[in-house]
């Protein structure tokens, strides 16, 4: 069955299995990929060259991460241990997929930021829901913790055993089952990667509704247990509305078949919701069918330079008035970013030094139309001193230059020293003011406070860095930033999940009834984990 | 506690409790509103002349409704009846809106298609979600049942009671809670009117991401608790996606309040997505969260001839190429549809008699770009023989006339004669072949065989005619039109949701495995209902 970390108590609900999130791609990760995959992003690695993920079989490099178990005050569940019969039980359910080699176990015990460590001594390899159903099956029988895994790209330590929980691998669950090429409605197994869909759609004249930092590693399957946000939020909206069905496999084995094609159904309560987001603790996801919309024919994007974030703000309300339908990404970094891409990563700015920057994305159905809205709105932007400075790009690689700015961000800072990442929800207009808080408040404390994000979405990342990992600097941040979110009714986690790091500070953004009702769902559909 | 009808069956689950759906302004309603609003549209009645449903007050007119329990092979639960002592706590609660005339009570007990009555003898009416927790509490203790109502719009009989359950009416919590000017996020008590919302955010430069044909009566909180699709459903996609939060109280009276203003959350289950769609069964929706788009700067609406349904699918493929992001309905109707409204509301059609109609909107943000999309669009499918004659409208007189040949079908429907109605989410490729088929198979035993809908989201509503009610007719679609729908993997409930009418088609969309988790689900949260 599906575990839980710790016995029941009444903010700290269950072990969140995360799978994938953002941003994995452009971050370090020093341990091999598990499990060779055709295409794969670059990884750096602290500061040695980058290391690609895909093809890598070289054990973990660098300190050794430090076992959950020890570092954090976590209590094994009684579950049982998996014994020489139980893996001979699985033999027999995926012949040749019962992974037990400790190079590959020990690149899969740890998440890809190298913070949480499991001692898991088993990975399974299934093909086919029925496969999975049969191991949840006999998991459930015999009393064993599972771990489902994705492209193990989670932000939040979720993806991970705790203890030696038996991973669960969807890699092999990579096939695409079917594509409508007239209601671009893709149905697909959860172990596809997201690059690889958007490939497979995008030659057929669609985009995935989705587009991640972390694409080339990442499952759909772990994106949707995730809810991932990520850069076509703002466009397509959230998982919860472009996703059409699920195969869910339950801790009990039973298969659960909401795999519908529909875009509309109101018939009973829509169960597939609850899995969105629910990072593998009610369940794994086996199969995704999802609407993906038609791919634009004209993409541009405009980097401009603001003087204050009033601009940044006042930037966002002229641009949704006169580019309308057609903005597909509104991104914002202050000039402690920009600093940090220059520095670390030797980025060149397109723009002048501002204090702030915006990344402006268009996708549309004629170009020329596009560009007289664009060209419109920036033409506006400069005349009322909005924006300072800014260039527009049409073409790849300039497209592909200008969004590195914003997307490497994560990567830089991790080369900045030891990362505080904070991922929030909270009104626009008062966004950026707890990192302005902030920073008077550690003063000389931290190394650097950034902030970035999705202001279109209302989504902050909030990072501070320090030489070293500081315990004095982390009881600065918590539960400071946590309250500062939860008095401007905000979200502790905007798009990252839970997993096994943020799971304690749920309460500041849910109230007790509702955690009550969680606990009561989790405890009714995997009792043995609750 | 909120009440379930039958004993527990394997595939009977509960009571669906609806509150408000599609198309309630255009159908006949006989009786007087219930509850004096500041707008309401107006309802045909029979042949005689439409009456303004907002300010009668005058008794129902025509043939008494049977009533439900009397009809329907359906058994009362061991609930308590409401006693005097009963009566007198609600007016403690909320004193002076307690209900127990009986002309307001007669209206509020039966459906506006007028076919399901129940017999509750009391209504009330809080203002507050306090009052309705307050309310609520005391039912639970009481053992009392009760049924929410909305603008009691809905298509299905589920806003109505079944036997004597309390109603309990959120027409008076219709209060605007807060309205975000640059984010369009509104936040509202659930008796707000959708038209009424509507103005109000449409005078702030924001629309509503859903239209109803129902809208000056139903109530937003009906409308996510029936997960109302409609008119906007194509460009703005399903409340699933744009509702941001909801308060909700359950049936022992606690207050969930999920009520968030953000976009983007992922701490814990969005519970939230129970609710929408759940009809009432889990709880009663008090306020509504919702994200309002900017308002589109011109709409355009174009009325087009084809041939065949071959050339409707195709023509929905070449728009959605040449309109891309700005198409925002596709709509449309059979030659049988055009005589309907023809004949009995005297419409004219503003193109040639052609045996299909497409009805395409655009929504954009300058009015040129959209002319010159349209304009393009057209050129190709009339010079491709797609279409055969057709009509643009953009100034609000024409536009509104067009829509309404599509909006009255239903209307005009009802004037041919008995209607059984068919609302199902199909494949688009095949979803005209079902009305073919029955035109076949039914022969003369019906008198008309109509099929019209949703196209873009797959969505078509059958409907069949005969002089009055017939059972062996009757007999001839049901199960028929359920299996041939599951035999596509289709949706017996596209947008109307189950109520009382549909419950026992549940399995026809659902596998065993999801009935038994909805089970579940109703049993944890309503254990006195279950």
């Amino acid at each position: 069955m599906l575990r839980r970390l710790v016995p029941r108590q009444p903010l700290r609900l269950f072990q969140w299995q995360a799978a994938c999130a953002r941003g994995a791609s452009v971050q370090r990760r020093t341990w091999a990929s598990t499990i060779p995959r055709p295409l794969g992003p670059w990884g750096a690695v602290g500061n040695s060259p980058p290391v690609c993920r895909r093809s890598s079989s070289t054990p973990a490099s660098g300190p050794e991460v430090a076992l959950t178990q020890e570092r954090y005050p976590v209590k094994r569940l009684p579950f049982s241990t998996p014994s020489e019969a139980d893996l001979a039980a699985f033999e027999r359910i995926i012949p040749g997929r019962v992974v037990t080699d400790t190079e590959v176990l020990a690149a899969s015990n740890v998440d890809w930021l190298r913070t949480v460590r499991g001692c898991s001594r088993v990975l399974l390899r299934p093909r086919t829901s029925e496969e999975v159903a049969h191991i949840l099956r006999y998991c459930h029988e015999r009393n064993l913790a599972v771990n489902p895994q994705g492209g193990n790209t989670g932000m939040v330590g979720g993806s991970v055993p705790v203890f030696d929980e038996i991973i669960l691998s969807t890699a092999l669950m990579n096939q695409v089952i079917s594509f409508h090429s007239v209601s671009g409605t893709l149905v697909c197994q959860a172990g596809c990667i997201l690059e690889e869909l958007s490939q497979y759609v995008e030659a057929r004249g669609f985009v995935m509704p989705l587009d991640l930092g972390a694409k080339g590693s990442c499952h759909i399957g772990g994106n949707v247990a995730t809810n991932a946000g990520g850069l076509r939020f703002l466009r397509y909206g959230s998982l919860h509305g472009t996703v059409l069905g699920l195969e869910v496999v339950l801790a009990d084995g039973t298969v659960l078949n909401c795999l519908s094609t529909l875009r509309k159904d109101n018939t009973g309560y829509d169960l597939k919701q609850l899995f969105i987001g629910s990072e593998g603790t009610l369940g794994v996801i086996t199969a995704v069918s999802i609407q993906c919309p038609p791919k634009p024919q004209a993409v541009n994007v405009a980097f401009l330079g603001c003087p204050g974030f009033a601009e940044v703000l006042q930037t966002f309300s002229t641009c949704k008035g006169l580019l309308g339908e057609i903005l597909s990404a509104y991104e914002f970094m202050d000039a402690e970013c920009m600093w940090l891409v220059r520095h670390h990563l030797h980025l060149t700015s397109p723009v002048q030094e501002s204090p702030f920057y915006v990344l402006i994305e268009t996708s549309g159905s004629r170009a020329e139309h596009d560009a007289e809205k664009l060209n419109d709105f920036l033409e506006q932007a400069l005349r009322s001193g909005l924006v300072t400075d800014g260039t527009v790009a049409t073409d790849q690689m300039k497209l592909k230059a200008l969004w590195a700015l914003r997307e490497r961000i994560s990567e830089a800072l991790s080369r900045d020293g030891y990362v505080y990442k904070y991922d929030l929800s909270l009104p626009t207009d008062t966004l950026y003011d707890l990192v302005t808080d902030l920073r008077a408040r550690l003063g000389s404390q931290a190394k650097r406070v950034v902030g970035y994000g999705h202001l279109g979405d209302g989504n902050l990342h909030l990072n501070v860095t320090s030489e070293d990992f500081s315990r004095s600097l982390l009881d600065a941040l918590e539960p400071y930033v946590y309250e500062w979110t939860a008095g401007q009714r905000g979200s502790v986690s905007a798009e990252h999940g839970l997993g096994f790091k943020k799971k304690d500070a749920l309460h500041y953004s849910k109230p007790p009834a509702a955690l009550r009702l969680m606990q009561q769902l989790k405890a009714s559909w995997t009792p043995r984990a609750s």
